[in-house]
């Protein structure tokens, strides 16, 4: 099947590039940028010289009769835009930006942009690949998930299944490496600037805060709210999310439990032993989303950990799994690469 | 004044040399440690290469004779043994280790080892300087706080006091470098394993929580509980306390104004401007605690941050700064070092 | 095709096992150690948590009948004892330590060790690929190259052959990430004592002197020396030699021409445009080894580098790229690994 | 002593700051800036928010009347424009940038812009504090030196001054972390692009190359070229410089004892014991430089290794040092700052 990637001069073109690269169904015959068009995938990312790619402008017309699926890599506010024309024309879009993931009026507030259509707002399909595999495989448009919402939720929604809080909000506090915030500059991603540092940002306002809501209230039946707390920790990849869920009546092995029953079908989701915590290097590169859990008895909560490779489970990997769940092909096609450890 | 250091072949025992070696009113005597005896400081620590202090083993009588303070950068079960007889000889005691931080039944449960004596135990003061400057003054024996203790507290005592908060529980979300796990080898210390990654450890079970329990209980005059989550960051020094305290009724400018003015003396407390956050390395090396918080109407909790270098305010900083306000020296007496960034 | 790994807790096991879980024509059999015995793999490395495998202790009999190639990856001295009596069973050995890259007598001055036994030290074939392919192919024995060897060789050779210098020394100035010394802790392994730093070792005494000495007298036809100086960069991964090599009536374009013609049908090697250099990262976690050039006329000399990932193309990676040489399999069986960047 | 700071946003002048701040014999009393005006210091760098620096525009004659030295610490271009005007108002200037370092034609053909006033390039004298003394006792404008440059001409004065090598050229494999770089923005200063990495840049062209060739030869009696090999380390400060030094009938020890001797009234250069190597971590923060030195018996090259910490004695430190010395002032004035470790 051929292939196109939308903004392929950031970090998740280069994964989704690393990827599909030795997907068996895949070819990437199209990278498409608005601001290096001409220029060489190779000039631009050193690891891909031996790779002959070069950069075009976007032309609908074209890529329709080119490529049957199309990966927005772009940033916020253009997939919007072309993601309906393309989806019309019949390609499968598959958008990693956050554009079709909210309603139209909490997408206004929190980007701070106009929204997409309404009626492909309502068609696009949530892509988280562990909940929603039915809905994406008859998708056309997938709101493929953010890093942080993909960690928070492979965690609570087990959780808010089984009904194990009554709280009304939950605590999320997120560790993320720094590629999450792009290639592109801002103070904050010289190295000067983050190496040897910690620090929060956009606490309490993170655009990702309704994403996780959203999806998180659907599965609880009930309207949750969440506290989120992004922290950038010096490291280029990995999210870890810590999240604190009231709860009385359950032990850590039963909520461990838990999580392992819920994903035992799952190829990518792993659960901890009991006493283990997962560490963010035990996912580098890989398409997994370890977890971890633990009851605290004196003050009746439970500590959940999740982590992810933010560019794969978090952006590229789970892109092409929901590819892959789109075409009926095997789930870790393309995706059954170990993690780099260390 | 001559003084002595107890351990000294650990990061904290590095740590008081940087800042006593030019301190004005003090001289170090002694450097004892009861592994590396007749050793020189040079060669455990090469950036000390050209001093030379030579390593004794530890001798009551002739310390005694030698010098009028002790500090203690040994591990847990030490200071225990050795500071009660040093204090009764007269030499003034501060010990960075947790031996007197709690009553004798918590030291045991949470450390595992036979607490210090009972007497000592009362007789020793908790050395957070902001908080017990008039008992420093008076002590014979300083208990210096944990590093991540420190940092919670800072943040939390003037919102307890102030009684902000009626709940019954915290969540303490904490993160911090490497080197507070000692210069000791265990796996998770190995720079591959620890570098680019982040995992949490101890997860409700960390000993820093019975001693953030027992002074957050005293000042907020209830019991109160902590749910603290310890976590490691690919980076040598500094703690980030995130910390999540219900209120209503108050607005981030009025807590961000409470924390200025619960400050305004304490020369090592820096408050960060509305919408500003702290991070770990703009107090690297120095003894600052910054603060920052922040109130999410969203979900009625205040989101507090403290930033420490935890070999400073965290450890060797605050315990100079005890022996400052105990002999009635200015408090910043060695203490002027502005944060090395980057 | 089933294999073993000998030596299966360090992080060269840890690397093959990621490459042949998804080798076409391979099947990762036993995994043997001889200090954690019964463990389960996925303890030992929480990546691999997912995996199965359980460590066995060496039994030469079973293993004879279990499979038919062997990779050693444990320390120096265990291969020159067990790989001769394996390779007499008719199976296939890869060694990834040094034991049989050197001739007796420089093995016991550079290793300070007993060396192998002469038979098979004369039969064991030298595993530099891109040199080597046509003996490889029949080899019982390989003896993979060292880290350093690789980078410097595959930089030098294709100059010494076509006669580039007359010099009777070079100097080649190596930095390595910290993988390469392995899992096991020293002072300079500690996470504080690397990071933020950066020093040199074992300057003009490494034991990959004389391997580097060794092959490229071979190739220049010459007794050729060199001043090896090793250093170490705060990095998991990587290996970047930078090597002086004396010319005359070179330019850098020709010397560039000269490296892409060497390695015009080597798919692992990459050279450089002009005027760009390599960095380490641009091949981590892959099998390529990057080369860039360039001639300063003003002192006569080129400066030649090489990157690679030492525990791909300077361990796991070039030792199944010679299982694959050896059985005629396509040479980028289960390697065709892009890089991961960043 | 009031001074100003010119090019006050980059991380040479907090430097400067870091050390002015409490320097016994010097106020800060004009932080001047081009792009920032108006601006708080502390809002710039964080670490300084409890500092009340107010940035402002150049005015040369209020600056007259308001201090008597002034530290430039700007880029290449600035100093040779106002430094002579404001030497000729009678102030001392000590320039951190590269304006004064060469004469007109080598800064034109290697920094590309035009040069200096001949008469002040004359009367500049070159900074290297250890070195030119009595030079800079006199001086009205300081050149202070490069950073590479200190390290390189540290190590290599000694052994030129004694005639220890006959070579009309040496390599020098230099390492340097990225505040080098600056605090702007470029591809690889971004915390992804530089952490586990490590790779070349302007080999042969680095315009540090003619002032370590200017002062080598200067001291070694003839024309001596330098091939200089820069490289970035991901660690934010730190510069390693390894020096490859042709030598025939010198042992390791003569070296080292000649290196120490030259050394014994320099309070900022230290010379590691036999057997040992310096790592930049051990001079992290301070004005120390500390050399290493070994003789190759095999190749007949010494091989030489200096460390300093970029901006201490690569820059704000020295340019301190220097003031000092012109001042009559004690050399260490607030330079007495032991190295951060870890």
């Amino acid at each position: 099947m051929n292939i196109a990637i939308i903004g392929s001069t950031g970090y998740g073109s280069a994964e989704l590039i690393r990827i599909l690269e030795h997907h068996p169904y895949t070819n990437i015959a199209s990278l498409v940028t608005s601001s290096q068009t001409g220029e060489s995938m190779g000039r631009i990312f050193p690891h891909l010289s031996h790779l002959s790619y070069t950069l075009k402008e976007l032309d609908v017309e074209r890529l329709s009769e080119e490529v049957e699926a199309v990966f927005f890599a772009a940033p916020p506010g253009v997939s919007s835009q072309w993601a309906p024309r393309l989806a019309e024309e019949g390609l499968i879009c598959i958008d990693l930006a956050g554009d079709f993931r909210l309603d139209a009026s909490a997408y206004e507030e929190w980007y701070g942009k106009k929204a997409a259509p309404a009626t492909w707002l309502k068609q696009a399909v949530y892509g988280l690949s562990e909940w929603k595999a039915e809905e994406i495989a008859q998708a056309h448009l997938v709101a493929n998930p953010g890093c942080y919402p993909t960690a928070a939720l492979l965690l609570l929604l087990p959780l808010l299944k089984e009904g194990v809080t009554e709280a009304g909000s939950l605590v999320i506090d997120a560790k993320s490496g720094v590629s999450g915030a792009g290639r592109g500059f801002k103070q904050t991603n010289h190295f000067c600037e983050v190496n040897e540092n910690h620090f929060p940002y956009k606490v309490g306002i993170h655009q990702h805060t309704p994403e996780i809501e959203r999806y998180a209230s659907s599965i609880a039946g009930r309207d949750l709210k969440v506290l989120f707390t992004p922290q950038i920790v010096p490291m280029s990849r990995g999210i870890l999310v810590t999240a604190y869920i009231p709860v009385t009546g359950w032990t850590s092995s039963q909520l461990m439990e838990l999580l392992s029953e819920s994903y035992r079908e799952a190829p990518f989701v792993r659960v901890c032993r009991s006493g283990e915590w997962p560490g963010t290097k035990q996912v580098q590169g890989s398409n997994f989303c370890d977890l971890g859990i633990y009851v605290d008895e004196r003050t009746k909560q439970a500590v959940g950990v999740a982590v992810i490779d933010n560019l794969m489970k978090g952006a590229a990997g789970q892109a092409v799994q929901n590819l892959n769940i789109r075409m009926g092909w095997p789930e870790t096609s393309g995706l059954n690469l170990l993690p780099l450890y260390p």
